[in-house]
């Protein structure tokens, strides 16, 4: 049997117009943490990790159900729960938390939670994971307490060990990448008075690249 | 006037069997250079700022003309071309270049270019950016030169920050971090070996738990 076109755009009017159903989030029992993770795929876990192993507790959330499924079959206790939403925050001990690390893979839902979260709850302190430097100047407006460009620092790596297959030694690779990490996170903070008005911008990267060019030059002395 | 459902569908149809223009790449016009970064958004440019301070040159292809664009208005030399292509390299000098660096944000595109680069140009060396564990995984199959997972290291130095605002001094939170980076590093290449077995890599998650548990407490004493 084949249904009609109509049937068809019926069906998918209907798809468009059914609101979502309610997800129902978990009940956090946990007792409050000091720390509480928001976003929990593969850059939230890592700060869990490592806070784990320096015995740090925290309560994660993720909203991706398929992630919180993955996670549970590997053993890792996670909450199912939207991290933007005030009552999910408060279920979770953020009136307890020292910390709360805005980690999730979705830039806009990043600024909300801050929002959220300086709004509802300003004792708390906020790390945020941030897409690009757009971004992190977007977090610097909202004055969290910490920031980290999210591949900056494998970007870094992955320069060293190309300077190391061109031939570059080590001491004097590491210390590139170290004059540069300096350098451009001091360029980050100074761009950020001016990061909507592009024509600055252009100037100021003209003579950022004109600064990076002598800057080995001037260590080596 | 209003068209008819067929006239719509027709178009439609129409617009999804027509095959998309072919863009015209820009003809490659630079003196070969030693490496060619393939993918030149936020990953790649950090890569290439580091190696012009360094003093090494490169061409970047970009195959995302909206990119291509707003680069050329910051100054930034880029060629418009898709690097998963072997004419495209081969115009971008790779017969004479020693690295690829292959820092695309898709990861799937990533692997083509890699295959690629293997079967035309096997002299060169390869660098390659993994978006997560699976992938670093299907990389290492392949046998590229490095690579590096690409929040990695921007969420371990988050993970920093947070030690150092719960209290943690300096020194320790950054033996921490390392500790946790070295030994997670290790276990990348020791489950490469059983990357698609489920069952085998909970096992391997839960030893590993249990072994960062007692790290940072075996390097105190």
């Amino acid at each position: 049997m084949i249904a009609t076109p109509v049937l068809f755009a019926a069906a998918e009017a209907g798809l468009r117009l059914k609101p979502p159903p309610a997800p129902e989030y978990d009940t956090i029992d946990a007792e409050a943490a000091p720390v509480i993770i928001c976003g929990f795929g593969r850059f939230g876990q890592i700060i869990g990790r490592v806070l784990r192993m320096s015995g740090i507790r925290f309560t994660a959330l993720e909203r991706d159900p398929g992630q919180v499924d993955v996670l549970r079959r590997f053993g890792t206790k996670v909450y199912f729960g939207d991290p933007t939403r005030p009552d999910v925050l408060r279920a979770a001990g953020v009136e307890q938390a020292k910390l709360i690390v805005v980690a999730m893979d979705d830039p806009p839902g990043v600024l909300r939670t801050v929002d959220m979260v300086k709004r509802n709850f300003p004792h708390v302190a906020i790390l945020a994971r941030a897409r690009n430097r757009w971004y992190a100047h977007l977090l610097m407006d909202r004055d969290v307490d910490g920031l980290v460009r999210e591949t900056f620092y494998s970007s870094l790596q992955l320069a060293r060990q190309a300077l190391l297959l061109l031939g570059t030694d080590a001491g004097m690779a590491e210390r590139a990448v170290t004059l540069f990490r300096d350098h451009d996170e001091r360029n980050l903070v100074e761009t950020h008075a001016i990061y909507r008005d592009e024509q600055q911008l252009i100037q100021n990267q003209q003579q950022a690249a004109d600064e990076l060019a002598g800057l080995l030059e001037a260590d080596r002395r």
